[in-house]
């Protein structure tokens, strides 16, 4: 931690700041400049966190030095986190496609759904059977029979299966019955739900929030590692900005940004950001292009009848297509596309 | 609800689209303009909400006409609601101020801010228990302790409390305790937590997200009454924008809208805010000036001790100057701030 | 200038730091932490202005300690610019408002509005003869017949005038007809402009951008009065933000921070911020509670058939509302509103 | 334009608004909904622009159905446009890389940059004359002579050459010197200046403003358009969000919509964009990826000792990397890297 003081700062109010640093056990380091002082502070900067510095008198500015995520950062962990998916791995060589719709309204289109997409080449079946709307009056996802039917998708398939988990009631439930928690945007600082996810074996996908930076992402992730669940999968959506011709705004830097900061693996939402279906193949490759480890992609079999994202959702042919034209954007990035090992299962 | 076509539509298209519209029960209403048809729908625009619109061909944008919130909207009620905060009505004719430390950090210092507050003239008491934190390595609260003090509290002076609560599965146990029930801002759309709220009789704060609009406020609200409780009162504390010279963007004008929008009332927390408290006496004043029905204020005995937000935090002597500083604008708005009826209390 | 190295750093690349700054004349003084070294750099830190800090090898952070404006700051100058409008002074110890039309759209519908905007208690006229319009197809002001208009309003009420210039071409034919010249939102970092205004003996009012941060505002405002030109008045008008219940959010936490920052006068327009009429009280009374040295108000004799911003023009009876309800916010603000001091001249 | 109503809006208001509407020649058709009216305007909706619709009584919501811009929209155009760059083509089958330093800072490393980027692979050389820089003690190009070496290294190279113009005053001469006109984000509003742009016969690129939409990006084109050049090139260089992390939001999302919505070339800026050049290869290829017809990107001989932007400018070999690396992604995207057909002109 930095700390500078106002201009014309007191002997005594600089005696008061370093008493209160060095009092929980770091030491400090003074650099006279002209006006101001400069506090270097050496030790474990976590300690400080609940001293409200800038309220002391005499301080001007606080700049942290160190990261405050630990477990989620690079510095942590020289490996990068590798999460195995069945037959595949996210965050290694291969590009990973998790595809499926946004509800689950059934077992029928769901085992349609998971055939086509995982005969395109999805290493992974989406869907949701909890769903987050922005409206009370809109459907709310099929609940229990919901995770039933993605149970027995995982079955008939051999697809691993990913789904929503929005209460903390339900997390030892859905941890039951699919491959790997989802914790939705608006979920992101929920942090009694982190906190539940970070205590079963199951690999979290923690979307980014709408207004979250991505140190805000990266500390939600500590949340979930603090508790012993080290499998978090990071996954850029898009995020609320004054924009409003995409439904979101897809921060496609955030993505490198991410793999610089962190060790843990990348995923991109293409649906969510576009906001309609034309959108999503040039949001996909371009995510791809920027270095993500793998796309989440919503597919429905007749899209015009969705209960919910119908908008942005692809078609077996345009998903189809995507996969296909996906394959040279993946290869560029020196990341092929994942591709089922074992093809009779289908 | 009303559908613009693209330019060049077909008539096959536009009776698809009608046809849709009108299976679901209402009547369209085709004006032919020249390149384009505008196709009104009437009846129940409900129903629509689950018909992926944009998504059919031959339709270029949709527009709402009816608000998507019913029981929040003016429409829904003449009379503004008021909520009874032990002597005083908050949504009526004076303006209230709630105050107290960020979080309850003990038994000493929680009665010695309420009392403190209560004589400058707050007519209700804060304190956090479990905290939101965005930090996992920071301090999260007293929890069930400090529900115990906050009952405490109450019992010693009288003042309504309220608290935020985070968890599902502790709504029972915090409406056991305290007057009214917060949801914080990264909250706001944990709409299983919304729902419970919504069950238990007790007035629910709902503080705004951090991106979240005035129309997904009051969606949220519309998830807690649409449970049965009425009794939900907004909270406007700062949205985040590009701005970061105070911690979040107070948006004052979101006030008016959200009084001409709901018959709810309107607080403001001008400490999120703010960030800092030099700050919030502006803010505070600019928000009672703007309409707000109340005020939530961030009271520490020594706010460079605190274990959270010291920095946003007025000491006694800056809250009791707040409150005197605010009576002139109070008086100005039309409602004067309401003091305490029964002074033998304290 | 605080330089953090990554961890690691080696003593070349330390070295290598060092002195390059110290190249530039300052000193520098290293504090090692435990993994990272903090390097304070001593002197005139303007001088690494230039210097790609962050690209050389070794850095990972660098954080600014002085502000980067200097004649704008409050550490520049003790004493509250004023600026004299008449019989009134911006920035002193009274309420100044400055009403008008969006655009000056004839001379009748200008004297008529001057009048009655005086008689109801504003201290300066404002009228647009260039207008910025986001469309090509919208009107685009009067231009030079609309600079008479003006110098005629400011001869027959004696009322200063403030209109908008957007080309350096004009700044000259714009000075010899008005009192003040105003920079618009969309010119703000139009930095050719910003030089040009700095060389006229007029005051400028400069509005925020729709992106701009308080410190943008201020660098622009450092433009002027590099040239000579100290008299620069702040004008909050709102920001663009994800919010689109008003036209822009009003950043009211923006007034304290520039009173704070700056020894400049700052004024609000609540019209533009607002977007509607119905908004513009609320956003006005909240401006002055938040410590604004001015209103400037948009004003038509009748805005349904005004030619640009009508949805946002108060009309005669609700500028006199407006003015009578002001008063008892300015009162309480410390600031009284400015009347006329000589009626005679109505 | 479609007009909704207030429930329980009154004959009169309707009549009224009719009668509005139809005295500038259009005609209207009336839906009656269950509370709200809806009235479809049908003819030139152009010239309501200068009706205060919102403001007028009964009328609660007003949507446009035509697109604000004409010229700029892929209705006006069935062709794309293609701008011819010396031996390529932009907006054409290949993909076009524009190269160099921020600023030119001498003749010497102007050439040196030129020759490089040029047998590197660029198509087209960037250099700044006059820089838009946000603080008035930060290096603002060397203006004339800036030109005069912009101008020798397109004779030299046989580059086509472009830089920025930022006053109306200099348009002529830097027409004069240099093949496309670039207007900076921070003018994307100067009207003044895209007005005068538009009267020469040069290329334009045009930046989008940091705070501008994808619509108020297309209404700046048209401005230029509407005086009668038609050569505009669109350019994508990051937004202001809340997000520190990169410099700017890169929008990639507005790649696909510009291009769907207009028929003018789309470039990206990855530099501005990144704020430091690890960022600028993924960004880059995202923009490729996503469908960009060019990429604009920073280079300078040695970015650690350049007077402007060096934490984002790339060096010599990691310029030649980025174009090595970016062939199989402008392969993938359909659209090969434009690479210089007579390669004896180095």
């Amino acid at each position: 931690m930095i700390i500078v003081t106002r201009p014309g700062v007191t002997e005594d109010e600089l005696d008061e700041i370093r008493e209160r640093v060095e009092s929980l056990g770091l030491r400090t380091h003074v650099s006279k400049g002209e006006n101001r002082q400069i506090i270097g502070c050496i030790g474990d900067e976590e300690r400080l966190s609940s001293l409200p510095l800038l309220g002391l008198r005499g301080v001007e500015a606080v700049h942290p030095v160190m990261r405050p995520y630990k477990l989620a950062s690079r510095e942590f962990s020289a490996n990068l986190t590798r999460i195995p998916l069945a037959d595949h791995t996210l965050g290694g060589s291969s590009t990973v496609v998790i595809a499926g719709p946004c509800s689950v309204e059934g077992e029928g289109m769901a085992l349609e759904t998971a055939g086509t997409v995982q005969s395109a080449g999805a290493s992974a079946f989406r869907g949701g059977a909890f769903k987050p709307r922005t409206s009370p009056y809109s459907f709310q996802g099929l609940e229990e029979e919901g995770l039933e039917i993605l149970a027995r998708v995982r079955r008939v398939t051999g697809l691993p299966v990913i789904t929503e988990v929005m209460d903390t009631r339900h997390v030892e439930a859905v941890a039951g019955h699919v491959d790997v928690l989802q914790v939705g945007a608006r979920n992101m600082q929920n942090f009694a739900l982190l906190r539940e996810v970070g205590r079963v074996h199951r690999p979290v996908l923690l979307k980014r929030g709408m207004s979250a930076t991505v140190k805000d992402l990266l500390l939600a992730a500590e949340y979930v590692m603090q508790q012993g669940n080290m499998q978090v999968i990071l996954c850029e959506r898009g995020i609320r900005t004054f924009e409003r011709a995409t439904r979101n705004t897809f921060d496609v830097g955030a993505i490198p940004v991410l793999k610089e900061e962190s060790h843990l693996p990348v995923v991109a939402d293409p649906s969510h950001a576009a906001g309609r279906r034309a959108l999503v193949p040039p949001l996909a490759f371009a995510a791809v292009a920027a270095g993500a480890d793998g796309l989440m992609v919503e597919v429905h079999p007749r899209p015009e009848e969705a209960l919910s994202d119908g908008e942005q959702s692809l078609d077996f042919a345009q998903f189809r297509a995507l996969m296909r034209d996906l394959v040279p954007f993946a290869a560029a990035a020196g990341r092929p596309v994942a591709t089922t090992a074992n093809p009779s299962r289908q």
